[in-house]
C-alpha cells in the first residue's frame, strides 16, 4: 500500500542489487519510516526475532528471504533453516515456509541453481501472500458495498483491532483488505481504530497505515468501543485471527472478544478476515483447545512511547503491583457473523467452513 | 485507608494548625505520595480545577472545607461559592456542599461564628461522606461473605475498573468499600484491577490504594476482563457510577458497558457501589438522557507517566491520526445485577430503587 504518496510491500529485494532484501523496520512506526538492509540470514534471523518485522505472513516471506540470503551465501541450507526456525517457535508461517524452501532447494548441487531456485521461492511466497490477502479484500469489498448501497452511500464505519494490516502480511493485509479495496474502489469509508494495549499495534501501526494510504480513521481507546456501537456509530466489525478452529472459534488479540459482545449486544456485524493458512483443522474447540500466551508484565505496568526523538516507556502503575498480561483471547464462533476468507466468506461454523474448504471434509 | 501502615483520610484539617487543610496530592500518584497544605480557598479552588484531588465525594468534601477557609480569611462567602462553584462546574457534590456551607453560616454577622459554624459543617460533610462508604462496605462485605463461604474460603476475586476507590470519597470509596471491609474482616479478597485508559486511574490510583492497605490485586489492561471473566477468574465485578438513573441505568467510566457485557456473557454477578447522592432521580434513559463528555484527543494519542524522576508524557499514535475521547459510557440496567447503596442492596430497578428510597417515589 502506499506510503507518502509511494506503494510498498512490506519486504522486497531491492532492485538494483540482488544482494540485498530491503524491509520497513517497524520499531519506529508511526514516528519515524525506516527501511533496513538485509544482506545475511543471520541478519534476518534478528529482524525476525526483534521484531523488525512482525505479523503471520510478514513473517513467512522474511524466513523465505532469509533462505534465499542463505542460499547466496553459500550457508547450508539445513543450519540456515534451523536459525531461522528458532526465532519466533510458534510462528507456523516461518516453520512452514522455510520448510517449503528446504523441498525446493535441498536436492540441488548447483550453487547457481540453488540461489535462482530460493529466490523464485521467496518470491512465490511473497506473491501468494500479497494475492490471497488481495482476493480477501475483493471478497470483503462487496460486504462493504452493501452496507454503502443501503446508507446510500454516507461513510461505512468500519471498525478494528489491533494491526491485521498490510505491515502483518506482505500487501492488503487480512482485517485492512477489504478496507483498502473500498476505498481505492471509490467507496466512503471511515475506520475506528482501537488502540490496542498493552502494546498499541493499533495506534502504532494500523494508524499509520490507513493514514498514509489516506484512508479516513480515527484512533480510540478500546474502552470506547462499545459506546460507539451502542450509538450506531459502527456499521461493522472486522478483525484479524492468530488461529481459527474448524469451527470458527477465534484466537485474536486481548479484547477482540469484548469487541465481538459490545457487536452483538447492538446487532453490529463482527466480521473476521483471515488467509485459510491461518485454520488449525485439528482442533474442535478454542476456548479449552487453544493455549494462551502469557507475557511479561512490564508491558502493562509501562506504555511504550516516542518523546523528544527517542522510543521511552513510561512507568502508568505502582513498581511493585503485581501485573498479568495476556496476549489473546478466544471469540467464540457464536459470537461471529462471518469469516472472510480468500476463496469467499461464510458463516463461522464447521459446515460452512468445509463448504469452502471440502478438502479438509476427512 | 492506610498508606505505609498509617491511616490516611483524603482530606483533613491538620491537627496541629486549624488554619490548614492537608489534602493527598493525588497527580503524583502512584509515583510519589504527596501531602498539600491549603491555607486560602483561592488554593483550594486550584486544588480542584487543576485537579490535584478528584471524585464526587472528594470534591464535595473540598468544597466545604474551601468554604471554611474563605470564613477564615473573611472573604464574602458569596464570593467564595461563586470562586469554588466555577472549578469544575458539572461536579453535582461541588455546588451541594457549597450551598449547604451558604445556608449554615450566610446569615450569621459574627465572624468567630461563622468560623465555627464553617469548620464544624466542613467535617460533618466530611464525615457524612465517610459514614456513607462504610456502610456501602457493611452491605457489599454480605456479598463477598456468601461468595467466600461458597468457594469454602478460596479468595474471592472482584474486578473493579476506574477508580471508585477511597481516594474519590474520603475514605473507604464505593466499589472499594466492600473490599477493605472484607479484607479487614479477614475474608480473602484478590482484585483485578482494569487500568482504564486512557488516564490510567485504575492502575495509578486504584492499585496504589490497594497495594498501601495490603490487599492482593493484579492490574490488567482493560482488553483482559473478558478473557478472565470467560476463565472463571472472576468472582463478581463491582465497579462505582457517576450518575444512575432511577430505573437503575448507570454511567460510569468509558469501559465499564464492556465489562457488563463480559459479566453477562459469563455468568458473572456485576455490581455497581454508590452513594444515593449519585442518582439522578429525574431521568429514566440513562442512553437518551445522559450526555457524554468528549474530552481531548491528546489524552488518546499520549501516554502519561513516570519516568526518570518525572511526570511525562509519551506519544503512541500518529501526531496527525485524529482521535475520539469519550469519558463515560452507559450500562443498561438490563446488564446490572445490583446496586449496593448505603442503605443495602438492591436490584437495578425503579421499583426495587424506590423500596430503598421510597422519599423518591412521588
Amino acid at each position: 500500500m502506499k506510503v507518502q504518496g509511494v506503494h510498498f510491500r512490506t519486504i522486497w529485494l531491492k532492485p538494483e542489487d540482488a544482494g540485498v532484501v530491503q524491509i520497513i523496520d517497524q520499531r519506529f512506526l508511526p514516528h519515524q519510516f525506516i527501511i533496513e538492509e538485509i544482506r545475511t540470514v543471520a541478519q534476518m534471523a534478528t529482524a525476525i526475532r526483534d521484531m523488525h518485522l512482525r505479523g503471520a505472513g510478514l513473517i513467512g516471506a522474511a524466513a523465505g528471504f532469509g533462505m534465499y540470503l542463505a542460499a547466496l551465501e553459500s550457508i547450508a541450507c539445513e543450519r540456515a533453516a534451523e536459525l531461522l526456525k528458532t526465532t519466533r517457535p510458534t510462528a507456523i508461517n516461518l516453520a512452514w515456509a522455510v520448510d517449503r524452501q528446504l523441498r525446493c532447494i535441498r536436492e540441488l548441487q548447483d550453487a547457481g541453481e540453488m540461489v535462482g531456485r530460493a529466490l523464485q521461492t521467496a518470491q512465490d511466497i511473497a506473491d501468494e501472500d500479497a494475492e490471497c490477502c488481495r482476493r480477501i479484500g475483493e471478497h470483503g469489498h462487496a460486504l462493504l458495498r452493501e452496507i454503502s448501497a443501503r446508507k446510500h452511500g454516507a461513510p461505512v464505519n468500519i471498525l478494528t483491532h489491533c494491526n491485521a494490516g498490510w505491515l502483518a502480511f506482505v500487501d492488503y493485509g487480512s482485517a485492512t483488505a477489504p478496507i483498502y479495496a473500498a476505498h481505492d474502489g471509490g467507496l466512503a469509508v471511515h475506520v475506528w481504530v482501537g488502540e490496542t494495549r498493552p502494546r498499541n499495534q493499533g495506534s502504532k501501526l494500523t494508524a499509520w497505515e490507513l493514514g498514509e494510504h489516506g484512508v479516513p480513521h480515527t484512533v480510540i481507546v478500546d474502552n470506547a468501543a462499545g459506546h460507539l456501537m451502542q450509538h450506531g456509530d459502527v456499521d461493522l466489525v472486522i478483525v484479524g485471527t492468530d488461529r481459527t478452529t474448524r469451527t470458527g472459534d477465534v484466537a485474536n488479540k486481548i479484547g477482540t472478544y469484548l469487541n465481538a459482545l459490545a457487536a452483538r449486544d447492538s446487532g453490529v456485524p463482527f466480521y473476521v478476515a483471515l488467509p485459510s493458512s491461518s485454520f488449525d483443522w485439528t482442533i474442535r474447540d478454542g476456548l479449552k483447545e487453544i493455549p494462551i500466551e502469557q507475557r511479561g508484565a512490564d508491558e502493562v505496568r509501562h506504555a511504550d512511547g516516542w518523546r523528544e526523538g527517542e522510543l521511552v516507556a513510561v512507568l502508568i502503575a505502582p513498581e511493585k503491583s503485581p501485573a498479568a498480561n495476556y496476549g489473546f483471547d478466544v471469540t467464540p464462533a457464536r459470537l461471529v457473523t462471518g469469516l472472510i476468507t480468500e476463496r469467499g466468506v461464510c458463516a463461522a461454523s464447521e459446515t460452512d467452513i468445509l463448504g469452502l474448504f471440502p478438502e479438509r471434509a476427512n
